[in-house]
């Protein structure tokens, strides 16, 4: 018997953690008598009179939205960090440590229609997001000299924590770098310094050569399943050129950015033809941390979904104590990504 | 204003993981509209005819079930890892890397009876499923000798992928360490190379004295919230005795480790007065590996339940893109824990 990557249990290795993730090719074929989760597919208004994020309407703290026509953002109104934290520290015997950290969460709309999601916008209007992105990575970098780490997010579907199904992300700028980004780090630095290269242009070339895991690729972006992916449609958006930070894109980055932002959406709606949750954001440099020629811009989506619009993959018990661990290969779930449509099953 | 654990965003050290997490004190005040748990309290029978865990029964590959009185175990059959896994390796620059991986996964029926939960059942039961599992471990380490890692968990609730409410657990064990065994035997090691005593039994004179994040203690055991939990009601068992795997706990212990288990799963089910789900597993030291002084037995319990029995705490955007973060701090979960009563609500 000859070890064979689609067929034996192993692991492979996270280059941007340093971790190992475990695969189990053979395990999709357990049946599942488990938890089924509800799906509401039923059209939305384009404005909903209760929806805290809609134009014109009252939020929670009695705050009153603009007449916003695109996207438009704010500060949070039940913001986890805060930016008047006072400074810190605890430390017992090093056993018990504890710091204060400040920071500020700001919600950005992607557009005034409550029933549109990213797949179903325009091109022009996704550009108007990631312009809104450059802006407030900008003035939040530049008008807060503590703000070291920036996070770009968005919960998409109330099975990822979303509250509110009207289109919009969130940012989390923060006094500290966070532990993934951390990670991410010092695995670009080792690799920056051993070969004057980012780890993310020499491991796309790999990709590139291979074919095995692309989605898609235009001009100027890459959407693959990393060799690493945990969860199984994974994914990853990243820059052909090396820039550290959003604020680097060119006009035609922007709109091939906003391209495959649609592209990589509409192939995930298609594939069990349901608005598709998920977790995604950018990976950054770190700000008002000088230069860092090591950091190479991208984005990870991170979607529950296994193997139907309501049987997600559970990373519980083993998973939480011992390892991340997936089901099917990532060049299993590449090549369904790959053969989906790009028009929308919704028309 | 002075800076105040119990009210100003935080971030706290793991020191067995040496990663850190995020506390935001004052974030429950926010208003959920997002997604609700389903809760299915209605009783189950004692025997269940389609349940493919109850004695007699038959499973879906064939195998009849014994009819089994007391724990029962059996070789999972959908076992994500395989014993005759091929030796292999991939390495593509050091950019894509794969390594084979062997293992054995075996289910732990806790009890014959299909409506039971470990709450529910008799010490004398409990200690039963400890003897079990102290036969697994002995068996998994001494008869294969390529195996160096042993995971023995729970998965409890569909909310935490469990797939059959009949109580039983699951144990993995496989031929290299996992990821967060990893971490924290990295972490023991280096405790105790510094300090020549476990980094559990500092961390234990610590809470002990304080008070503050304690549970429940009685002669050999102690259960706390951990200062740097991230669910919710996260929360450890920790043996006041430094001992690397089960296999050490004498008659007394044992009896000891069947009380306190008993006794905070009830006062989990008394919480949200519902099944209370979770996952739980035990960490110990690496197997067919030599002796490890440093290591430290332990038992997390990691809960989704935030608010209520249906309102669970998400560990999504944020948190899987930047950092661990929770809402209510260590202490205030700990005291609403200490303060339940040790009475099952049921009865
Ligand atoms: O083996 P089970 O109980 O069917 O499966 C459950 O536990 C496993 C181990 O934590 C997970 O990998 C699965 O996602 C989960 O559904
Ligand atoms: O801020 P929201 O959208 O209400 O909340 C959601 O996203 C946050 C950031 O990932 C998480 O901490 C919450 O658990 C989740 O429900």
């Amino acid at each position: 018997m000859e070890f064979n990557f689609d067929e034996h249990p192993h692991k492979r290795l996270n280059i941007l953690t340093g971790e190992w993730v475990m695969v189990s090719p053979h395990r999709t074929k357990r049946p599942w008598q488990g938890k089924v989760e509800t799906v509401n597919n039923t059209p939305r208004p384009q404005y909903d009179a209760s929806c805290y994020l809609c134009p014109g309407n009252t939020r929670s703290d009695g705050s009153v939205n603009p007449p916003y026509t695109g996207p438009y953002a704010f500060t949070n109104d039940f913001s986890s960090l805060l930016q008047d934290t006072p400074e810190g520290n605890v430390n017992k015997n090093n056993l018990l440590q504890a710091t204060s950290e400040r920071g500020i969460c700001r919600v950005i709309c992607f557009s005034p229609r409550h029933d549109l999601t990213l797949p179903q916008m325009e091109v022009k209007a996704i550009e108007a997001v990631i312009t809104l992105w450059q802006t407030e990575f900008k003035d939040l970098s530049t008008s807060h000299s503590w703000i070291k780490h920036i996070q770009i997010f968005e919960n998409k579907g109330d099975v990822m924590g979303c509250s509110n199904p009207h289109p919009h992300g969130q940012i989390w700028a923060q006094s500290s770098v966070p532990v993934e980004p951390a990670k991410e780090g010092v695995q670009f630095l080792k690799y920056y310094q051993e070969n004057k290269k980012s780890l993310l242009s020499a491991y796309l070339e790999v990709e590139l050569e291979s074919q095995e895991r692309m989605i898609l690729e235009n001009e100027h972006f890459v959407a693959l399943v990393p060799f690493w992916a945990v969860w199984p449609y994974e994914t990853m958006i990243i820059s052909k050129r090396q820039v550290q930070n959003i604020l680097e894109f060119t006009e035609v980055e922007k709109t091939a950015l906003a391209e495959i932002l649609k592209q990589l959406t509409i192939k995930y709606d298609n594939l069990f033809e349901t608005s598709f949750p998920y977790s995604a954001g950018m990976h950054q440099a770190p700000v008002n941390d000088g230069d860092h020629p090591e950091w190479h811009w991208h984005m990870h989506f991170y979607p529950p979904l296994l193997r139907s619009a309501t049987v997600k993959k559970f990373m519980v018990g083993y998973e939480m104590l011992a390892n991340p661990q997936r089901d099917i290969t990532p060049e299993q779930a590449a090549k369904k990504l790959r053969d989906l449509s790009l028009e929308h099953y919704l028309g």
